[in-house]
């Protein structure tokens, strides 16, 4: 090797360090945002200021650096050469290729003209669309590669939203929630898609009708983080809470599929021949149905993978094991789903509920503390990173596309779509359901609709087409403005009369509310039982729940030996653990009667249990007994969550009424 | 927008979920091999199987599913396509640009040729040389970017060592662990550089100097995981233990300095004119000494800046901000060093380790369980991953140079390396050192040079040159032949006849032990005393951190108002707590006296502390007190790790002695 060629190697190392350089001051600048929003958030709790909420801070502060980098930075150090095929090239598809290889002569440096002119060949990666050729060369600095946020870090705070759900208050509100989540987020999609689309013809470049529904359908997913957190500190209604939770976690599910069945729609209408556009139509249905469920029992099905898992071997001896195959089978789901052209998303909600509900029972003491606060920061992390990146990248991510007219109107499309799913659903479901919607929280619900880290997550993902562009800067405003103006959600709560701070008068204060903003003179009962056929379904569930799934998933009592006929012994022995049959029936697991709705009130109350965690998890133990956790961002706070209270309260008052 | 445009973002946004879809299945790949791991390591456990670590079964398993993929996988997949800069380019550079812009004419599919022929120009990203233009276009499959390793996997392993270092037994044999550390690795390195180049010389391409010192230096690097794991399951003596761990975790951060140095040499001496290679060579001894020491303090100084942010505010009225404060401060100091063009591992490790030694102090005792429980977790899963992608990669990996004659010197200058470091050094130490380094320990340590996580970490993080990418090739098989061949260690400790197994005689055996295997007959005396100028300077350092340093950093008695002149005073009493001025004096701190040689044995067996863990984590709090952890791997089982009796027996013997 010449002198020459190891002086090239040597330059070749420096440039790579100094991307390695550029790197690590990319990261450290988000650490630092985060330090700073930790310590702000702390300062904020500590003086208990309620104006802004911990993501906003995130938000701003990003904002604040973002625009520091943009405005200060140098991008020349950046390099491109403008390239073409080589004249014999047979390339021949209409799609860029996966990797360029780009042959340079090393040109000598002078005085060294001896040696012979090396060939080096480079390797180079697609990247994306470049709009402008001519301008638009500011650096890529500050930014990640958009399959970080959806691989890395959006699936934690999935799995966490499942895994700390509160299920019994979900479950209650089952109908509803559903009904919300996946009528209501179509009508929004579709609403907001057709208010972008008729708005743009206006103008001379209109976006393409299904760049529109694809906006409309990943702007939907509404993100529960700044309200909930608020819910929690001010121990709202625990059913406005449960819609609000509830809603949103499914929205984020049933908007990313929605947004897989308009690709696919415009797959399969571009490949048609015309006029089968209502084959098209009902395909693309199909494949939602199809998508949507395989991913939910895919899910389900890691989640019970991993209780029979932790039920059936002794791994719970060791419990760093445990909780390492717990994250991994977890995490597994959200990756199979994905490479299976499933959504990740749907099957680590539901692997996360079913780990709360079945795995979770299994699980030694020290796991279980464990998992749940691995999680507990991973998404905090996670959450506050994500909106930190919002901020920043809204001045520095190289692919914005800002088309002002598009932004704007979207804030009108937001607000009809909001308005088209809240209130008529609300309206509809009324109909049958008590206790009502009454219309203050109606109200709450609308405002509550703000968007964060899931459409974010979903526009960033996809930026090679200048359409795509557009989508992603309209999101990043879009998220920035609500998610900042979330703080002021105090203010309308108490606006809106809705119960908020009372500690022990609270248990009262919920009922008077129910029963005062009760629009509709004559329901006078409340309680599930005015429901039966919906309470029927329920019931139905948590039957075989507690006679089949928990027997066989858990270590729980009664046994499959004695819920199982006579004739199946054999097997239900096989698939009973000997902890199961010589365990003391008293010493019953937590989260037994989680979906029994008539279980003891004493569920909710396991003292006992709950003094299994350390004293040091005290609080934790207060808050979690019957649940998880009080919610994604709630359990940092060293007081017992609010919501138990007035849960207790809710069970107590649903059940004297029904008795 | 044309239909055929609109086509052509549908075709690009098929390519791109194609892209994403392969993605995922390289993750799920490396998860479903961690699950087996973890699966493995569960039964082995169980059936108490120990011919074979956790991380050599990770590499076997890589390997299996590497050559799967290698050989079915298919590798058309990815296209690519030659090209060159357009004619009138002005780019004139040595080094290949950053990106290409490819301008490519969309083609029309037949029978649409009536619309615009559309110009897109589409961006790539530099990765890498190719080395056969022709031939090697095996697919990038299942592989990641080097950075995640060097800035994601390794970091949390190493702060992790510092988290749970058993800082006391390290304190005692600081001089002969620094010793082997510096001295060791650094002959290590040139004489395993010197051997590998005069052996290349009798080939026709040999590896430039440069390489062969690089390859050295970064083969250096020990790893102490397996080796520690199975003296941890099998109790051998602590003094052993603390030489063998306490190398490997500072000859890290040495090798890690030393290929810096190396390369900075390099550079000076291209850049230098001829004869100035003497100089060249100080400015790198001096630029050593430089990072080494430069990131040492900035790592000290995050880790006391976190010990003074916890002390000074109430953050730990909320632990999860508390503890995503404290991995934020240690991750930054990681990421600074390497901004600064300092070594991030050795900033890390010293952050770990001050961490434990104040801030620890500080912090609720949620959120010790809470970083506890964090570190440990993240460190088993990048530990078995990084053993994994070994041995995935070595068949996957594009860039493998398998140069067979470079590999089998390879593992003769190891020898020899290893050879020049222990046994002189020890002889050199045995000289002063009491107890000596008996002559089976130092087969041990001869025999304990495995290579693992760091080395490969190093190699992978510059593979653009053929030199560097032959370098990998190496470092992955002896990587993967050290690590298999650790299984081995327990008949080797057997044969060596050092102490293992017993549990109640060897606070007798380890005692034995020492002086039957003293070789030099005439020394008789034990314990620190011998070694007057050492203990001093270590008394020193002691006396300095319980006065100065504790009161200073954490809420530790006594304060700064006791232990500063009198004139200081109201500077002590602003550094001073309320807390450390009205907590009772018995309620003191874990950690207290740890580097305090002479400290009562009581600090040992703090079970009144201890019990403030919940009783989940009993077992954790039993091998806890004094130390946070028993090496790396340790603490997942729940039985009592090892090492605390014998501990407290040395200790006891100790001081009986010099008394």
């Amino acid at each position: 090797m010449s002198l020459s060629s190891e002086k090239s190697d040597i330059e070749l190392d420096e440039k790579i360090k100094q991307q390695h350089r550029i790197d690590s001051l990319n990261i450290l600048l988000y650490m630092l945002l985060l330090i700073t929003t930790v310590l702000t958030i702390w300062m904020f709790k500590h003086r208990r200021m309620r104006y802004l909420h911990e993501t906003g801070l995130a938000l701003i502060f990003g904002l604040v650096v973002g625009a520091l980098i943009r405005y200060t930075g140098d991008p020349s150090a950046i390099t491109h050469v403008e390239v073409q095929a080589v004249p014999h090239s047979d390339y021949n598809e209409s799609l860029p290729p996966d990797y360029l290889w780009f042959r340079m002569k090393r040109k000598m440096p002078p005085g060294e003209g001896s040696g012979p002119v090396e060939n080096r060949t480079y390797a180079y990666l697609l990247t994306g669309e470049v709009e402008d050729a001519t301008g638009n060369e500011f650096a890529q600095q500050a930014t990640f590669d958009p399959e970080i946020f959806f691989n890395i870090v959006l699936p934690p705070i999935i799995f966490n939203a499942g895994y700390s759900l509160k299920r019994k208050f979900f479950f209650r509100n089952l109908g509803s929630i559903l009904c919300f989540a996946f009528i209501g987020t179509t009508i929004s999609a579709f609403a907001i898609g057709g208010v972008q689309y008729t708005f743009g013809l206006l103008f001379s470049s209109p976006p393409s009708l299904l760049d529109c529904l694809y906006f409309g359908a990943l702007i939907s997913a509404t993100d529960p983080v700044t309200i909930l957190a608020i819910f929690n500190d001010l121990q709202v209604d625990v059913n406005l809470y449960a819609l609000v939770f509830g809603e949103s976690v499914l929205n984020d599910a049933v908007a990313i599929v929605l947004v897989t069945a308009i690709e696919n729609y415009a797959k399969l209408y571009a490949t048609g021949s015309d006029g089968f556009e209502a084959i098209a139509f009902l395909k693309a249905i199909g494949l939602f149905f199809y998508v949507f469920f395989s991913s939910f029992l895919l899910g389900s099905v890691m989640g019970c993978a991993t209780a029979l898992l932790t039920k059936f071997t002794h791994i719970r001896d060791f419990p760093l094991l445990e909780s390492s195959l717990f994250l991994l089978m977890s995490y597994s789901s959200f990756l199979m789903a994905e490479a299976a052209d499933l959504t990740g998303i749907v099957a680590v909600l539901f692997c996360g509920i079913c780990q709360a509900h079945y795995t979770y029972n299994n699980l030694s003491d020290e796991a279980r503390v464990r998992t749940k606060d691995f999680f507990e920061m991973i998404n905090f992390l996670a959450e506050n990173f994500i909106f930190s990146y919002i901020g920043v990248s809204l001045f520095t991510f190289p692919k914005h596309q800002w088309d002002f007219a598009f932004i704007s109107c979207a804030f009108v499309s937001l607000f009809i779509g909001r308005l088209l799913n809240v209130y008529p659903l609300s309206w509809l479901l009324n109909l049958k359901r008590r206790p009502v919607i009454p219309l203050n929280f109606q109200h709450m619900m609308f405002l509550s609709g703000l968007r964060g880290a899931i459409a974010f997550a979903l526009a960033i993902r996809n930026t090679y087409s200048v359409g795509r562009q557009t989508i992603l800067t309209a999101t990043s405003i879009i998220v920035a403005v609500t998610v900042i103006y979330g703080g002021l959600t105090t203010q309308l709560l108490l606006w809106l009369g809705i119960p908020v701070g009372g500690e022990e008068d609270d248990e009262t204060t919920g009922l008077n509310q129910l029963q005062r903003c009760r629009p509709r003179g004559q329901q006078n009962e409340t309680g599930a039982r005015d429901n039966p056929e919906k309470a029927l379904l329920v019931r139905l569930w948590s039957d075989f729940d507690t006679s089949f799934m928990k027997p066989l998933l858990t270590h729980s009592r009664p046994t499959l030996l004695e819920t199982m006929p006579l004739c199946c012994h054999p097997l239900a022995r096989l698939l009973t653990s000997t902890q199961q049959l010589t365990q003391d029936t008293s010493n019953k697991y937590e989260e037994d009667g989680e979906l029994c709705l008539e279980a003891d009130e004493a569920s909710f109350q396991h003292g006992d249990n709950g003094s299994v965690h350390s004293s040091g998890h005290q609080m934790a133990a207060v808050s979690d007994d019957g649940d998880l956790g009080t919610g994604s961002t709630a359990g940092y706070q060293r007081t017992p969550a609010p919501p138990v209270s007035t849960r207790v309260h809710l069970q107590g008052h649903g059940r004297g009424d029904s008795l």
